[in-house]
């Protein structure tokens, strides 16, 4: 079984260092659970009153400003650091699943011998020994480093596929789910396989299945009338500046649009405003992940231009949030 | 059919006269929908760039001080002003809704001369209305001012109902819904009949029944041994110290308990802390309207002090949020 390991003895010796009186916790959602339990030893062991982030948390993207501004130090837990925040102490989380089986059922499906490694960072501290596993079989590996926005070399964000970005033709993603290893062939073009330690298994990701998809999308929204450009209020997913330039972009052709701000987007509050169509400028994985419970298409930045006829669609990229957003 | 009236020209007056760039616009559910055609025409009129909050939105108490701290100036709709915004103006709604058939349905089940009149912001310009027909038939009315959370006299909140404690025996309430009466036969003691607009009916508030399931959510909480003491992040349903106080009288009877601060308090992110029943100290509405859809137990503090064995469930009042919180 999956088991994570939160380093708590760090986040008291935090607290002791700095006497710090009031304290915040902020999880993503498979760590809630542990929440009050962690709270009630840090209120042992250092006598500080702690309060935990209630809200959603989807990344270090996401931190609690309103929680953080009302306590001396937040801790966010399960994601690497992104960002400046004067009161914000990133507690990292590793998984100790073995990754091993499912990346030498990876072995057979990598044609070439010079392999670039991504994972997420719950599994980053184990991409030697991914690489010793390759090296075994004669392949050569290379590790990306990243734009400022990601921690750890090789590390690949759902916004951020920086790393994949190496000098070779296949690249190997370590870790579950689909999105990642989609966003990184469709990123960088290149050949990626996916070994999934969770499923212990590995495939060849296909992307063109999901272009076409998102082909249909882009036709839909080339009749709208009415776009809703929506705008991130979260800490490191907003992007004003795009959506700005994607409204004067609507003006030109002649589109009536508005400016939505909001915290979560959501296809019922979305549902309100009764738009043609919509752009998303907040976290791309809403765009893609739940495409199909919004009511009317939801583009990407780059989609939108292509509905204008702005934009070839064969060049869309995939979208992400860089290091200068 | 029933109308609101927006004063967009007030909105557009003030936006020329205080030479405002940037402008933010807050609505209520029901009323978002009108958002995109109002955000087009005060660009339109005044070459200012609007953006549209596109958070849920509860009442006055529920400003999005997000949005609020980055634009010029922020209108918010639907609401009578609540608590001191720099740079929020609040444009009330009127609905033009006939009260006076479902006044005349109330008249034969008042059994008193001295009637309460109360209502929602909505309503407050007809109240002078209500007490013409009532003093057709012989009746006295009588409207109470309220404390500094609520703007009109006679109105009432879903968290304060200040203006019902009026010298009377029986109080008519006119609007839609169920809450608002029954809180206030509840908070008042008093008999309410409740004249609905909307549906064209009269009926008397029966508070028993709510009683009695209040009351079987206390006893299970009795056998609880972690409490979530929930505390809103919005604006105007902070109210940290009474939190603070519930988690000092959780301690003295020896139950494990967590703050939890959130803006949208919601069953599904509730479910992600497992604890056996919850203390709301947030918006009161939430406790009694989404009761059935918790997985444990919600309480107002008074419920909870009661749980406690610290008061006799008799003695429990209906949880308001006054002008001091």
């Amino acid at each position: 079984m999956q088991q994570f390991d939160l380093d708590i003895e760090r986040v008291i010796s935090i607290i002791k260092d700095r006497n710090c009186k009031t304290i915040g916790l902020q999880f993503p959602e498979g760590l809630k659970r542990r929440a009050p339990g962690i709270a009630r030893e840090i209120e042992e062991k250092t006598g500080a009153d702690v309060v935990i982030s209630g809200n959603p948390c989807f990344g270090a993207c996401d931190i609690d400003t309103v929680l953080a501004g009302r306590i001396d130090i937040l801790f966010h837990f399960g994601h690497a650091g992104l960002g400046k925040h004067d009161n914000v102490v990133f507690i990292e989380v590793r998984s100790n699943v073995d990754i091993v089986p499912a990346v030498r059922k990876a072995l057979p499906l990598l044609k070439t011998r010079r392999i670039g490694l991504i994972t997420t960072v719950q599994h980053v501290h184990k991409l030697d020994q991914v690489c010793g596993v390759l090296k075994e079989q004669g392949k050569e590996c290379v590790v990306g480093k990243g734009d400022g926005r990601v921690a750890y070399p090789g590390q690949v964000l759902g916004c951020n596929f920086t790393a994949a970005r190496v000098d070779c033709e296949e690249l190997l993603y370590i870790g579950g789910g689909v999105f990642h290893p989609l966003g990184v062939a469709i990123a960088t073009g290149k050949r990626v396989v996916a070994a999934d330690p969770y499923l212990n298994q590995a495939v060849e990701v296909a992307p063109e299945k999901f272009q076409r998809k998102r082909g249909g999308y882009i036709a839909k929204a080339m009749d709208a009338d009415v776009f809703g450009i929506i705008v991130s209020t979260k800490s490191g997913q907003n992007r004003m500046q795009l959506a700005l330039g994607l409204k004067e972009l609507a003006k030109k052709h002649g589109k009536k649009c508005f400016m939505i701000e909001m915290d979560l987007v959501t296809p019922e509050q979305l549902l309100a405003f009764h738009a043609d169509a919509y752009v998303n400028t907040a976290c791309p994985r809403i765009t893609i992940d739940d495409a199909e419970r919004f009511h009317a298409p939801v583009l990407t930045p780059q989609e939108f231009e292509s509905a204008l006829g702005e934009r070839d669609i064969e060049e869309i990229e995939m979208d992400e949030i860089g290091q200068d957003n």
